[in-house]
């Protein structure tokens, strides 16, 4: 077997995943550089996004609950929370270092980044979120990265190609840039939004460091943005991964900086319906950058969708998906093209559910929905393993693109939807050797 | 890279963790004999044991939590209960089949294995437990055991090989069969106890399928010996992995026949020193056979102890240990022999505890303390980074054992342990293809 030690190449997934064109929000200028964080003196290390729209801007965020929260989080937390979401005009971010457990200097570094971003953009105090990715444990080179952000400055632009340098500049073991973009209509306006991600150790959730921002130039006001992203997140970012379980570093953003006109979206009665249709777009949107870190999960060999249908509750369905989604067993069977329906009942019987009827063993259906648009194949149905016809199951074990259907039976009729990928040799491979 | 698909021979392991004698406990019988379960037509699929002291035995049993309970599990629960615990004198098991998701018929299996060898053995009605372990949702080869039982009976014995061959004979993909005994004194009476356990997927706690019995010929109270056995569980097998989250077979049954003579042990005031005698004689003979299954994980390189101290309570220090010891991301570290404590922090961090001061950054400090007998090797004192000694950490990480000690510094004084092992390229060749 030949493995690819610590060394992640561009795969030919770039290709069928990294968009060559985009539509672009106004009023956005983003960018991406190397400044000398990650060691090859050349892997772009630094992004940056600022809003030039000349009306500051709105933003939301969420981020990791894990209590050893790095300090960008922290300060990033601090920044939002004492600015309501207003006025927050920029995002700088670093790969390649974590600057998590870093201490006070840690603490220190990040806000230098905001400051010196703030500073170089001519733009006020506070306005810059600060994000970090990569090693945890070691101090910030913070000379190479306050020495690069003017570099940065001068480099920045609107064009689908900055953004693209943008996503590259964000990724660590990342094998390719994540990068959507999309318009769409509200009351008559149209709208554009794009946005970034990376993860790629998303096959192992808790610990993953996941990044994401994302921008638009409706008109959004703070409340109803925040709103707005923790839904969408819920149903996206974290229907890949556990709730709660998040990195020391984990953060999604959202900006809204209104250039593209219209009324306010805001989070009460007289916008109800201007509201949903935004929180459907961005819960989609969500739901497709996710995706890519999924597509991406350290040696993935596989894009796993589970679909828990009729449970009691969605925080039922979600919790048996994600049992499911981070069982080693189920992974490894996945990589290894076997159809072990056991494994996903094992999963599903000990997942965290809310009542003692909330699982009816008898009622439990697990069916494979192939993604070649053929009929489905049935393994259980009320319990009860069906024979199953195993060189149609091998077939559909063959497809890169698995889905997975387990129907509660619980008359309950909640649903949920989580995304995962399979456990390989090299995810062992890459992260037995991380740090090297 | 050479790797060992889906077979596993018996190991350089076996040499230095099988003994080669043992002390048993007086008035038990125990064999192992192949009857047709496992298809190469050879391998040891049918063990028993039983009470041949003439007086009826007390039981006691814990067992898996999944929803999706095995048949011999819910027949031997049920068993229990209705007796109480009280004249239980047989443990009847089969590997090869899991006996799970097996409906209806499933269950009259699982009571047919229980009822004949009640009758082969001339005992009484419902004196025997049963037990299965293998594949999920095949239907048991019912007859092959059946016929099995009686020429299991012309085979069983007190010898130290017939204790082999019961420790062989419910092996699934154990690399090393699971025999554990040891003499101790309790009121100037010697007593022996002697054991027996099956494990290998335990580097994934979740779904492995973890069986194990052991006899004392001490008198135990059926209450007492429950009572007992659900301490040391907490303390053994269930500290190899997270609580709640066992398979659907999981079963590990204790019996006491009294044959060695003495008081009763019981759980009241007037025998409560030697209650407590037993019951650290019984957690530590339960801990060893548990390191065994940790030692024969699948692929599993490594053995690790997870030490926890100074914490609020006992469930938060298990807690923290159990969140660290089953993250993908430190086991591969482990086996990837890299010092990663950012991913034993985050572990720690996202854990499941019970109030906010539970886990205080800045007081918490995680320490290699090396098995090879030499100074402890601190990485993180009150959440700062050491600057770490990488050779010495390297030399420390080239040992099969690794011992971490975690200090939260809560000034609550509560610890709790937890073994482990890594995770392997091994561990997915195993997953990847475990029903061919």
């Amino acid at each position: 077997m030949v493995v690819n030690k610590g060394i992640r190449l561009l795969s030919t997934k770039a290709a069928r995943f990294v968009p060559s064109g985009g539509v672009y929000p106004k009023g956005f200028v983003v960018g991406g550089i190397h400044c000398g964080v990650k060691k090859d003196g050349k892997s772009p290390d630094l992004a940056v996004l600022h809003n030039t729209f000349g009306q500051d801007a709105n933003a939301a965020a969420v981020f990791t609950k894990n209590k050893f929260k790095a300090a960008p989080v922290q300060v990033l937390a601090a920044t939002i929370k004492q600015k309501n979401g207003v006025g927050i005009n920029s995002i700088i971010v670093n790969s390649g270092n974590a600057n998590a457990v870093t201490g006070q200097k840690g603490m220190e570094d990040a806000r230098a980044m905001a400051m010196v971003t703030d500073s170089v953009f001519g733009d006020h105090k506070d306005s810059t979120l600060v994000m970090s990715t990569g090693v945890i444990g070691n101090k910030l080179p913070i000379d190479n990265i306050l020495s690069g952000i003017p570099k940065l400055e001068l480099q920045v632009g609107d064009s689908h190609d900055h953004w693209l340098a943008c996503a590259n500049a964000i990724c660590t073991t990342d094998t390719f840039p994540k990068l959507v973009s999309k318009s769409f209509e509200i009351n008559g306006n149209t709208y554009t939004m794009a946005g970034v991600a990376k993860g790629a150790g998303m096959i192992c959730p808790n610990m993953a460091t996941l990044l994401g921002f994302f921008v638009t130039d409706a008109p959004v006001s703070a409340k109803a943005l925040q709103q707005i992203l923790s839904y969408a997140t819920d149903r996206s970012f974290n229907s890949i991964s556990v709730d709660g379980d998040m990195s020391t570093n984990d953060t999604i953003v959202a900006i809204a900086n209104g250039a593209a006109g219209g009324d306010l979206i805001d989070n009460n009665s007289s916008c109800a319906e201007s509201y949903f249709e935004l929180q459907k777009e961005v819960t989609s949107f969500a739901q497709k950058l996710a995706q890519l870190v999924v597509r991406d999960g350290e040696g993935a060999t596989k894009f796993i969708t589970l679909k828990v249908k009729d449970a009691l509750s969605y925080k039922d369905a979600k919790s048996i998906a994600s049992s499911i989604a981070n069982s080693s067993l189920f992974k490894t069977a996945m990589f290894g093209k076997d159809a072990n329906w056991g494994r996903i009942l094992c999963a599903i019987g000990y997942s965290d559910v809310s009542t003692a009827q909330s699982i009816i063993p008898d009622r439990t259906s697990v069916t494979f929905v192939p993604t070649d648009g053929l009929e489905p194949l049935p393994l259980l149905v009320d319990g009860e393993p069906e024979s199953v016809d195993e060189a149609r199951a091998a077939q559909i074990l063959e497809l890169e693109d698995l889905e997975i259907e387990i129907d509660l039976g619980t008359g309950g009729g909640q649903e949920a939807k989580f995304w995962t990928c399979d456990l390989s040799h090299e995810y062992v491979t890459i992260n037995g050797d991380y740090r090297s």
